[in-house]
């Protein structure tokens, strides 16, 4: 068994241009894991239809589930609702559950329902809502696609509300090696022989620089290897940590 | 005139997985704004090279310039120059400038140039190499992408290096209002019609939220304006300002 392969679509200006720093990425990967569903590949668009439906049906057609993040709020910037709908070619009408728990919501904050607010009531035909505790606004999910909202603490209460609707495949597991001081090119023949030798392992070596405290540049290495079985992880892990030999002093 | 439209492709297990969060999105775009280059798309991809090869033929047909991170180190797992070589159909071979930068810097810090290491000196055909001043070896540059390291640190050396190599278009300038306790329902309207009034300027809505020291929940907006025309800016930025009258007490 393999785990279920996923796609992230992160529509969103604000992430392109640089103001904001992306945290959706890592933080869905990271819900999607112990679930047995990897992360295949990542877009990240602007808020411009063509570009979200383009990217919507390559996603949908490829992965077994294609989760967004962003353009679901009630401004004229908010468009993720118009284009998944024109994506499936499905109406987008004002849906009476969802308008009755955005009524609902504003009642109890005694907040007036204005013709904006309304606009996240519009839900493509077909979708079924997903629970926002956070704001009240739903989400939806059409098929195989999760809409959800930009904003991270919203997002997480969004998967909460849909980690029983997905099925996963095996679930990776992951052991992690620091060495200090080692440098890649000490250790690639090595990791790559140890990688033919656990072919059914996925061995990554990731270095890493960091200031120390006097200023001096620090470095090193971390490798990891990622798959479903835990004894051949765990055989993995003893022979990466022999790699600290490779230490030149 | 408009910026110049460029794409970056990410390469790297280890941010799909969720382990490391990306922030070479936010660095290369910050970096190219003030040059004139807006980034158009994002793609995050697996170290796998069908993947990569597909996404690098994509972006480079579709924008001005590609700036790759990821996968030219000197393991097993690094396959991006093979790829782009794959990608531009171009030989990719062990070049003799490349390597004597890997033998000169090596030999100055007493490190064995092992094979693994002169991996890094595989270039291919016709690329411009792009100096790498943290660890020695260099990136390259191959008709409009620029394949540069994962690091962090590296990638910001690199993006110094080829900004002679860059033309910019319109520099985007962007100004940015905050404003506390306002909820994007109650300013839907009005920003809407902002927008339509300024058709030259990208107007967005970002909401946020926030845990006060009491452990309460804060909200606000930032409204974010972007654009080529200062003049232009100043005007909606004192009007978006004017947005506070919404705030609900």
């Amino acid at each position: 068994m393999e785990p279920v392969k996923t796609a992230i679509l992160i529509i969103g200006d604000e992430i392109l241009s640089g103001r904001t720093r992306d945290i959706n990425v890592q933080q869905i990967a990271s819900f999607l894991a112990p679930l047995g569903l990897s992360v295949g590949e990542v877009r990240i668009v602007a808020d411009e239809a063509d570009q979200i439906i383009e990217a919507l049906n390559t996603l949908r057609a490829r992965y077994r589930y294609v989760f967004t993040t962003g353009g679901i709020g009630p401004t004229h910037d908010d468009i993720t609702a118009e284009c998944v709908a024109a994506a499936f070619d499905v109406a987008l009408t004002l849906r009476d559950d969802a308008r009755a728990i955005l009524e609902d919501w504003y009642a109890r904050s005694n907040t007036e329902v204005t013709p904006a607010r309304l606009r996240m009531a519009r839900i493509p035909d077909g979708a079924r809502l997903i629970a926002n505790p956070v704001t009240g606004a739903p989400g939806f999910q059409l098929d195989n696609v999760f809409v959800m909202a930009g904003v991270p603490k919203i997002v997480r209460a969004m998967l909460e509300d849909i980690a029983d609707r997905l099925e996963g495949g095996a679930v990776t597991q992951s052991i992690s090696v620091r060495l200090d001081g080692v440098r890649e090119g000490d250790i690639a023949e090595a990791l790559g022989q140890t990688a033919l030798n656990y072919p059914d392992l996925s061995l990554g070596s990731y270095p890493w620089f960091e200031d120390n405290e006097a200023g001096e540049m620090t470095r090193g290495v971390v490798l990891v290897a990622r798959g479903a079985d835990e004894a051949r992880l765990k055989a993995v892990e003893s022979e990466l940590q022999g790699f600290s030999r490779f230490l030149k002093v």
